[in-house]
């Protein structure tokens, strides 16, 4: 199973490719999209939805993976963030690949095995997991990452589109 | 002028076509996407995107004028409408149609004429301004007409995208 892991921003949304192939995970490619604070918002946005759809294009993964949203004290970012959601969460409908959400915790469940696990650990247990000796430069990344590790571990539990 | 007035939200999307020539509105037509609850929500968002697309297609607007989210009490909704207003950002950008953005006071501000107008003052100046003897059934779609005769008014200060 091909997996593609998101971890929604405006500025920054962390994105992976993670093949999931008899219990072992391979990590194909990962990145990030960013969009510049001087374009307008909408257009930021589009620019979200059409390299996620150039992304899902040239990888075809069989199942989406998105962080859900952790509100935090900042109302309008976090307003920004979720509308970024929006968009990354109908990339994968239009194409019938299924997608699904996971809480913070539901992920570092899955990829560390309890919940409050710190961000090292998680960090610590991907490279583990995907037996490389350097995570990407961008924690988001990193986040998209541990959403697709979530997503293998817990398809099986998962409600099909 | 035509503009495409929307209220974003993901159980009802109001939405409404104006036309603005020589400073008299017409209302061209108005309605609600709506969406089930039982339904996933990348699914729900899906529909109102497409949606959406099917009225721009058939009546293809100028301008989109998009109601800005006003932050309530709720969390977890207040981050749904958000996610389906991002949906909604992105639909005019596809197709070059410029999207505008207006908080509910700067829409008040434009069809009353001052920013704590309550609902009613709103709605009788709609009729007024539209010379209609009833409004839509529902509010959201109210909200989106007078989203569209904000743009108007506003256009000449409004930033091109």
């Amino acid at each position: 199973m091909r997996i593609l892991g998101i971890d929604p921003g405006f500025a920054i949304t962390g994105y992976s490719i993670v093949d999931y192939i008899g219990n072992k995970f391979s990590l194909i490619t990962s990145g990030a999209i960013t969009t510049k604070a001087g374009v307008s918002f909408p257009l930021r946005l589009t620019k979200i939805f059409d390299d996620l759809n150039m992304i899902i294009e040239e990888y075809k993964p069989d199942a989406i993976s998105v962080e859900e949203l952790f509100f935090n004290q900042n109302t309008k970012t976090a307003i920004q963030v979720a509308e970024a959601r929006g968009v990354v969460l109908i990339v994968g409908c239009k194409r019938n690949i299924a997608t699904f959400e996971y809480t913070p915790l539901q992920i570092k469940q899955a990829v560390v095995g309890y919940g409050r696990a710190d961000k090292t650990q998680v960090q610590r247990m991907i490279k583990t997991i995907l037996n490389i000796d350097n995570l990407p430069k961008l924690d988001d990344t990193t986040d998209s990452i541990a959403a697709a590790i979530c997503h293998a571990h817990s398809c099986k539990f998962a409600e099909k589109l």
